[in-house]
Order: C-alpha cells, then sequence, then structure tokens
C-alpha cells in the first residue's frame, strides 16, 4: 500500500490509519488551525495599539493618556519614568491593585518606585502587562521572575519557569534549585531537583554547593532529604512482591 | 489491516496513512492543542481582571480609575452613563482616538454621547473593545456592526459579519444585503448577494424588494447588474474551446 501522507509504501505491519480516520484527521487539523488563526486575532486586537508605535517597540512608547508612572530605582539612582495606566495594573496585579486602590504614596503621587531592578526589566514587565510576551534570555527570566513574584503575575512567572527548564544543566541547577527556592517557583525548583538528583555524588565538588551551605544550609538540607525519600521510595517499589 | 485509529478493518483500497505518519499527525495535534491552551492563557491573562467581577458580567461593572463614560442618547432621553477607559477606547479604534486626543468636545467634557443606540447595545460594544467577546443574536449583530463600522472597529465588524452570514437565508437575504450596503460590509454583501441570485426569478415578489425599489432603486440596479454579468460569465465559460 501507499501511504497517502508520505506517499511512501508500507506493509500492512506498518498500517496507520484507513482512509476515512485520515480525512477526518486532516479535518480536526484544519479546525483548530482556524481556532489558532482566531485567537491569534483576537489577541491582536486586544494588544495592538492603533498608532504608529506600540508598547513593544522599545524606542518610543506608546501610552496617551497615561495615569501612573513608574521607576526603576536604587538607593542612588533614579531611572526615566515609565507610563502606564493604573486600569492596566490593577487589573494584572492584585499587588499594584491594592496600592493604586488605597490611600497608599504611590496612589497619591501617581509614582510607583520599584527598588533593585533595572530600567530594561522594569520596561519589560510593564511591557508584559500589556501584551503577555516578553523576549527572554536567562537574566531577563530570572529578573521578570522575581518582579512575577513580587506583584503576584502569575501568568508572567509560569513564562519564565518554563523559559529556565528549557535552560537546565547540571552546570546551573544548583543556582537554579536555590533561586527558585528564594522566589516560590515551584516548577523550577522540582525540575532543579531532578537534575540534582542525578548528580548527587558530583554535588558538595561544586563551588555554588559550598557557597549555599554557608549562605543557606536549609535549602541543602532540602536537597538531602529530597534525595534520601527517593531512594527509600525506589527500594520500595523494588521490594514490592507486585513487580 | 486494522485502522489504528477507528480499529476497524480495512482493505489496501482504503488504506490511509502509514504508522509513521499516524504517529507524526498525531503529534502536530498535540503542539496545535498546546498552542491553543497558552493562546487562550495569553487572552485571559490579558482580559481577565484581578477583582470578583469583571466587564463581561453585565451587573457590576468593574472600570476602577475610569477617565471617560460613554452616554446612550436619543434625542428625548439619555441612558446610564458606562464608565471606560480613554486609553482602551483610543486603542482599539482610530475615531475614538482622534475625538480624545484631540480639543473636541468629548475630549473636554469625558463623556461620549452615541445618538441611536439602545443602552445593552452600547455595553455590548464597549465590553468587546476590553474582551474582544459578545453574546450575538440577530439584532445585537446588526446594532454592533453598526457601532463597529461607525467607530472602525474593525475586528468587531468582522466579527459581526460572519455571524450574520451563518444566519443567512433567502428570507433574510435581501434585507441583509440593503444592510450591509449601507455600512459598508463587503462579506456580508457577497454572501447575501449570492442567496439572492440563486432567487432571481422570485424576487420581485417579496414586500422588501418593492420597498427597496422605492426607497433605493440604485441598490436594487446593482443586484441586476451583478446577476447579468453572473450570466456573461457563465455563458463565456461553456463558450470556451477548453473545457
Amino acid at each position: 500500500m501507499k501511504c497517502v501522507s508520505c506517499k511512501e509504501e508500507y506493509t500492512s505491519e506498518d498500517a496507520g490509519t484507513c482512509r476515512d480516520c485520515y480525512d477526518e484527521a486532516g479535518e480536526t487539523e484544519e479546525e483548530l488551525k482556524r481556532e489558532i488563526d482566531d485567537l491569534k486575532a483576537k489577541l491582536n486586537f486586544l494588544t495592538t495599539t492603533t498608532s504608529s508605535s506600540s508598547y513593544s517597540t522599545a524606542s518610543s512608547p506608546w501610552l496617551c493618556f497615561s495615569d501612573v508612572v513608574l521607576v526603576a530605582s536604587t538607593y542612588e539612582d533614579a531611572s526615566t519614568p515609565i507610563p502606564a495606566h493604573r486600569a492596566v495594573l490593577a487589573s494584572r496585579s492584585p499587588v499594584f491593585k491594592a496600592m493604586l486602590e488605597n490611600d497608599m504614596e504611590e496612589s497619591l503621587s501617581r509614582t510607583i518606585k520599584i527598588i533593585d531592578v533595572s530600567y530594561d526589566a522594569l520596561r519589560a514587565f510593564i511591557c508584559y502587562l500589556y501584551t503577555a510576551e516578553a523576549c527572554l534570555d536567562e537574566p531577563m527570566a530570572c529578573d521578570l521572575l522575581v518582579l512575577a513574584d513580587k506583584y503576584q503575575v502569575k501568568h508572567l512567572k509560569t513564562y519564565c519557569e518554563k523559559f529556565l527548564i528549557t535552560k537546565l544543566n547540571w552546570e546551573n541547577a544548583l543556582l537554579n534549585y536555590a533561586f527558585a527556592h528564594q522566589h516560590n517557583a515551584k516548577s523550577l525548583l522540582d525540575a532543579s531537583l531532578v537534575v540534582i538528583m542525578e548528580n548527587m555524588d558530583k554535588l558538595n565538588k561544586r563551588e555554588e554547593y559550598k557557597q549555599l551551605v554557608d549562605k543557606d544550609p536549609q535549602v541543602v538540607v532540602e536537597i538531602y532529604e529530597a534525595y534520601v525519600s527517593k531512594q527509600a521510595n525506589t527500594a520500595a517499589l523494588k521490594d514490592s512482591p507486585n513487580l
């Protein structure tokens, strides 16, 4: 027989679908693609502005009718204010919402100062709140995860975690584990732990390990606890009479 | 052979894919579904508010930090004002943008009066600008199409046209044709014309036809022109030596 998709000959042992099911699958795929197009058009409608520039182009902020500014500030210095809208900030982050709805300093001055963050990271953060998109590398993903955790922007936190998980390896697993621990990033924590546990024999030779033992021994203890618990589970499975 | 999808036996004549292609198609489908989930989560992030009520629940408007109101008004009466945000209106509609960015009455008073529209239709229109969703029946689709045309909200106009096209039949084709003509709805116009041209022998017996001849004969002439042009094309195709 000839496959209607790849046009190669195949024997009955390698048979896939009958023609009816093949046609049906094709229709399903078409429907899914149409749904994707519709969803993309909706997203585009909700995020594109009618002016020539938009929040996603770094140079010229769109932001007409802005009613609040955000400032990235260190103790010495403050960045260029980034204009935004209270309604958008409040609808994306419960922390901004509480801050802006009550008579807090930020609400009265219409200025939100954010400490210990770079201008670029803050700008990317605000941009994400408007567009649900960000251009990530590892440092930016870490910066945005910290902000997402602090301002409870769950969608962004998941996005950053997913990105960092794709970059996990033995070289960075311990740092990612400690980082995930600090910022309550459960998926990244679990994924880092898997990588660490595959390399337990090499663990205490790493420089970051020694630093972590000094700085945050509790976190190291949790790694060992997870390891011992996993070993116990494995042993129990082996001894189980059902296997 | 047995189909791996429906589990039915089939002969080699009815063969669809080989197993490799079947597996690949399954993976593609999974990928498309994942993409759909991602897009839906993005949309949800961009349209859901953190407060308990949202724009899509009719009773309690969310709309904190609103900086403009819209009023549905007839010559005698004005409805309850509907709060909104200038930034959202301006980013979805070039007409609102121009109105709000310049020193027009609406911009100074922060009030946009919309004539000859019901409160419900206006509310659904504003809701669409925030969520890209609307619950349509035929009268609502017509009302929203009129607003979408007036305020140049292309995404909504397409949405209403698609809905009205699914409801087209010989009973409503002529009314839809005239309506589409009046509000520059090209897809609806073309689709209505197809239905009308299938029923040309019955056309001049309809009550709406007579009314249209009185009210807007130009539109009726265009139907006849399209019909004659189609007949000429069909005849030319028949005479073509290549067929």
